[in-house]
Formats: structure tokens, sequence, C-alpha cells
């Protein structure tokens, strides 16, 4: 038996999310049909990050054991011939030790948010990106989420079904800036709660509104109340990015 | 009766064109359908250039005469309205006087082609790019786009199908440069040949590939053949971007 580690990039549009359900096509459940066909085996896939309906991912990192004698170039390109109708691509696949785990092994994660900030829809990118109409005042945005770098009770930023352990993280970098008219959002942690990114954003979205200031922000986190908060930015923005080991 | 110019933006992905056909849905057709929603009116809506089937366009010209009275802010919300269920949409509109063509007057035209070149197949922009896996030589394609600006007959590089007069254009413009993973070609003229600039890119891959050089797409165009030229570029890496006036 032998473990690998793959890197994957994919399109979250059709799927309900990262994570097997009875309820539709998952990329999780993707992975493993895939592996299904390649190994005749019946492989569970664990991921690092467990990604919602909708978002996607340039880099999530996945690991399987295997009985089948193989390496790492065949996994690979075994995998992307079975996944060739599937907006799921392995980017890198690589043999690892048996103590290497995607899920808890992972030191950082990366999650990138896309905000279109123009008058008109989106057309091309339109499952790529939120699209906000109002413009918004990104330095406003950048110094705001400020407030919430550092060690904090995210209760305020955190779905309801969320099954952390606790609500407690270290948010180590939360970017904000312009390029044209997209704004690009970049979130830094160990671990996130679930919908944390997007519930930041969705709070970052008031202020760059000029509704809600620092001192609104604070108060939401202070609050440690899921209803103190902005409210969830849609799924379509949201990329998982990288994974730290 | 008023004449207005619109802007276009549009996911050329579901459409059979820019142009209204009777074997399926068209940007064309898509405009007309939301001014007879707005104005009750049967309104010829005239395109700068005619997109091919999967064709995209960040900045489509078009132009058509409206008896209702109305305005240019009007025109825009009401048609983006109508459209709200399609990717298309109108980024700005202007009323014009009746001596404005979109496709006659039109001074200049410029396209942008983007190539995903990485092993990896492409996700999240599978339908925004062609993938190429094998890894192109940017700068021996530039070189070579080189000898396709100027006044040529471009007859090597013209869709059998193609209805201009004449094979003889000016081609301005054609850069290849690298972003990442991604090669942007630029193309400007004052006017193309039907699948002049994907018969260029499907020409300049096999430069980046090594098996052709300067001197082979000097020899295509010189041949004024189609038969002797490179493939057709996928039409799903092409974008009108804009046109000049």
């Amino acid at each position: 038996m032998s473990r690998y580690r793959i890197t994957v990039e994919y399109d979250g549009t059709p799927y309900v999310g990262w994570q097997r359900q009875d309820n539709g096509p998952s990329i999780q459940a993707a992975l493993e049909s895939a592996l299904r066909e390649f190994s005749g085996e019946e492989i569970l896939v664990q991921g690092a990050g467990r990604t919602d309906a909708g978002v996607h991912a340039l880099a999530q990192v996945a690991h399987f054991d295997i009985e089948r004698e193989t390496d790492a170039d065949t996994v690979c390109d075994a995998l992307n011939h079975f996944l060739r109708h599937e907006p799921v691509v392995i980017l890198d696949a690589v043999e690892v030790d048996e103590g290497f785990h995607a899920r808890f092994a992972a030191t950082g994660r990366h999650y990138r948010y896309l905000i279109r900030n123009r008058r008109p829809r989106p057309t091309v990118t339109r499952t790529q990106e939120w699209w906000v109409p109002t413009a918004l005042d990104v330095d406003a945005m950048h110094a705001a989420a400020q407030v919430l770098v550092g060690e904090h009770d995210f209760s305020s930023f955190r779905a309801s079904i969320c099954q952390a352990k606790s609500p407690v993280k270290t948010l180590d970098r939360l970017v904000v800036r312009r390029e044209g008219d997209v704004i690009v959002v970049e979130a830094s942690a160990r671990s996130f709660l679930h919908h944390q990114v997007r519930n930041m954003v969705g709070t970052l979205e008031l202020v760059g509104k000029g509704r809600w200031d620092d001192s609104d922000v604070a108060d939401a986190l202070a609050a440690r109340d899921r209803a103190a908060a902005g409210p969830t930015a849609p799924a379509c923005g949201l990329y998982l990015t990288a994974v730290d080991y």
C-alpha cells in the first residue's frame, strides 16, 4: 500500500462541494470514482479543505492510500484520464509516507476572493466572481480587514453548521486590493471556520459601501454572535489557492 | 426615430455566434429580443464584428434604430433588465447620429487570444482559453508573428466561407507575450477576414512548438492557399476586445 498526495484544481460550479453527499456530484466523489476506475479499489480521498458548493480550488490538496503498485506520474495521468469529462484536474501527485494527512498535517490555508466591482453584470466570468455593482472603497476595506487579523474568537463569522471544536482561530493575513474593476481579497490562516472567509468578505463589503467602518467591524467581532456581522458573500467568488505543510 | 450605439460584453459559449441563425441562440437575436420587449418594435441590431460560435466579446459595438422616445441610460438599463438571464450585458449606450454604422464606420478592430500553456487541462477557465499542453516558445511566436504584420494577401488565413470582397488586409499589430502560464496574442487591424485571427494563432502555435520557423510562416503567407497555413485555433480562446471609430 502507498499513500499519495495530490494537488487538485477545480471549477466548483457544477458540484455540491468538495465533500461526498447524497444530493449531487462532489469533487471528492469524482476523484474516488476516477481512482476506482484506475485501481478497482474503493479508496477514500481526504481533502485539506472542504470547500462548499460553487467554491473553486486552484490548489486543493488531498491524499489517499492505494494497494495497486504504481508511481506518482501514473497516478496523475490516470486520474486525469478518468476525470477528463469533469472540470477537475490533478496538477501534481507525489508519493508520501503514511504519516502525511492532507487535513490534519496542514499548517496553513490560503484563500482568494474575487469581487467584480462595476455597474454591468459580469458575463464571461459570471461563475467566478461576486458581482457588486456599487463602487467600493478598497482602502477602507483593507484598513477594516486589519481589525480581524490575529487570534480572535470568530463566532460572529462562523456558520451555524460549523463543526470546529473552538471558534478561536488565528487569522495571519487579510489583504484587500484592487486590480482594475476586480477587488481581490486574500486570507491566510492555519485553519478557518466554516464560511469564515465568505462572512468576512460580506462584512468588508459593508465597509466598502461606506455603511460600516473599522469600529463596526471591531464591534461585530467582539459580539461573538453571527447576527452581529455582515452577510455571507456568494460561494462563486471564493478560491482555495494553496495549502501549506 | 433615434439611433443608439451600444458596447456589449458576452460569453460566446452558449451561442451559435453573433449573427442570428436558425440553428440556435445568437447574441444578435438576444439583443433584438430584449429590444422587442422594451419597445414593442421589430429592431435590427448591426454589430461591428460577426463573432463565431464560442467567441467572446469584451467590447463588441452595435447600433440600432428605435422609434420609441427614450434616452441612452434607459436603453442601457432596459436592455440589461431583459438580458438578465443571458451572459450578455450592455456596458454602455450612446445616442448617435444616423450617419453612424457599427460595421461600416469602424476604423479598427482589436482581438485578444488566450492560450493556457501548461500540462494540466484548465478547469475554471476551460471555455475561456485554448489549452496547449506542450511548452511553447513565446519569443519565437512573437518574432514569426511580425512576418504577418503589414498589408498582405491573407488568403492562406481565410476561411473558405469568408464573404470579404478582397483577401488583402493590413494587419497593424500582432503581439505574442506570456503572462504566467497564459500566452496572450493581440491582433489589431481595420478589419479581418473570417477566421483570420484563429488561423494566425493556429499557425503561430506550430512555431511555438518548434515545428515551424519564420520562413515557414512567410512561405505559408506567400502561398495564398488556406492549406499552406496552420490549423484554425479553437473559438473559445478568442475575444473581441475593442472597436475604433
